[in-house]
């Protein structure tokens, strides 16, 4: 997918949400857990009832991994449901990975090839060569950490270096000379918002994957003050939130009305004042 | 395993020598691809011919995961033949894996319980909460990526802070604070071997895992001149000039003579004039 068919699934669903697919076998609701794949058949009926209104998945490969290879057959069949049935669907595997460049090529591989994600979710801090391999894909995307909706994001992140800048600046400015907007996003939690004009200075129109809506306590007003573009240029995510609002059987449907609350906030930026914004 | 455990079996065995498993389908014997699982038997010949000479393997996880779930059930059988045949191993996940709490704390389920590995590496670019989980298990190790050896280093690592120090060594500074010498170790690249004086300026004890000798082009002589202490710390990981010494029916044997070439050196530390380090 490109940067011309995200933005037009944006305008034409008036809604910029990815749902974090944080699928954890431990909260999911206890009749799933008689099926062959309860977390496929947790995400499938999640996916169903919110297709509709949700631009982007976002699997958390850290929730799949920690069940071994049936994690990975649930990943992967959890990546070809949305690819059969919804296939305007922006598929993220959130994996934060990053390794020297054969590594990285492996990885691209696993994320572009075996399974057939559109974005994975990368490290910068071993630079362009463990970046690089996952924009020689035609599509497919690298979504660059930059700025993260943590407290750890205080550690390094926000490191003042001898010009000045925070490391967070001087990783977008220099990643984005190594791609371009149709193949690169970069992450900023929503629990920074003030930061993100900082960060539309040095990248006007990159689209930004926001984190931290929700459990994490970030603002989507502030996020959209601070962050939104002529093209939206935001993915916000909301994972927990939305996923466990119900443990009963009623779960996917009350997850609807969790995600129809968050939507209707964000189709606000689909009229005025900022209608003019998307023309 | 503990620091004690681990230094123990370096004096026992006099080698330092990590094996990295970076094992490629592609790139093994071809008599090998009829077997149910080649990758797991390739793995079994290459440890059962390096056991008595290697300290520590190191599965790179990207190998395994871009085979899906038949990978990781590879991954699993390498990790309980090594657990269940030779238990004085230090077993390594080459993960590079770092998200916020609640997500490390599922990668550190992953690869400390789903899987029983000592040891796995992380990315510090998430700060504290992204580590910490990894700590919260006894006799288990995070190996922290400071200095990498790859071109990629450039970027970020070696920036130049306001207080004119570099990242990786503020990474090192920042995080050993969260740990000590039994539970935390650094990554630094043997490329960067003139490096190494200024890391053991602010870790004189902890153990390095020093990727980059063979293929990448480091010297373990450099290495170890500047990285070594008198309990060694030093685990030094080759793969590729070791896996794939010969592609025949005698692979492994081959890679144990390549294996046992890097040993000799590494013998080398174990004498005059180096000997009185390791009393």
């Amino acid at each position: 997918m490109n940067y011309r068919q995200l933005v037009k699934q944006i305008k034409s669903k008036q809604s910029f949400l990815c749902i974090g697919l944080d699928t954890d076998i431990d909260k999911i609701p206890e009749h799933l857990k008689k099926c062959d794949d309860p977390i496929f058949q947790f995400n499938k009926e999640i996916i169903d009832s919110t297709h509709d209104i949700s631009i982007a998945y976002k699997p958390n490969i850290a929730f799949y991994e920690c069940c071994g290879e049936q994690g990975w057959k649930s990943l992967k069949r959890t990546a070809n449901y949305i690819r059969n049935c919804y296939p305007d669907i922006f598929l993220i595997a959130d994996a934060k990975r990053g390794d020297i460049g054969n590594t990285s090529k492996m990885y691209a591989k696993t994320f572009f090839e075996t399974c057939d994600f559109d974005a994975i979710t990368a490290s910068p801090y071993m630079g362009s060569d463990s970046i690089k391999p996952f924009l020689e894909y035609q599509s497919k995307w690298v979504i660059i950490l930059a700025l993260t909706s943590n407290k750890g994001a205080d550690d390094f992140q926000k490191t003042t270096l001898s010009d000045s800048k925070p490391l967070y600046l001087k990783v977008i400015e220099t990643c984005k000379a190594w791609g371009n907007i149709d193949n690169m996003m970069f992450v900023a939690g929503a629990t920074q918002a003030e930061m993100l004009s900082r960060i539309r200075e040095v990248i006007p129109k990159h689209f930004l994957l926001i984190p931290g809506i929700g459990a994490q306590g970030g603002d989507l007003n502030e996020v959209a003050k601070f962050g939104i573009t002529s093209d939206c240029g935001l993915l916000v995510n909301s994972s927990r939130n939305i996923l466990y609002t119900s443990s009963g059987k009623d779960f996917a449907e009350q997850a609807r009305k969790s995600a129809m609350e968050v939507c209707k906030e964000m189709g606000g930026y689909f009229k005025e004042p900022y209608l003019n914004l998307f023309q």
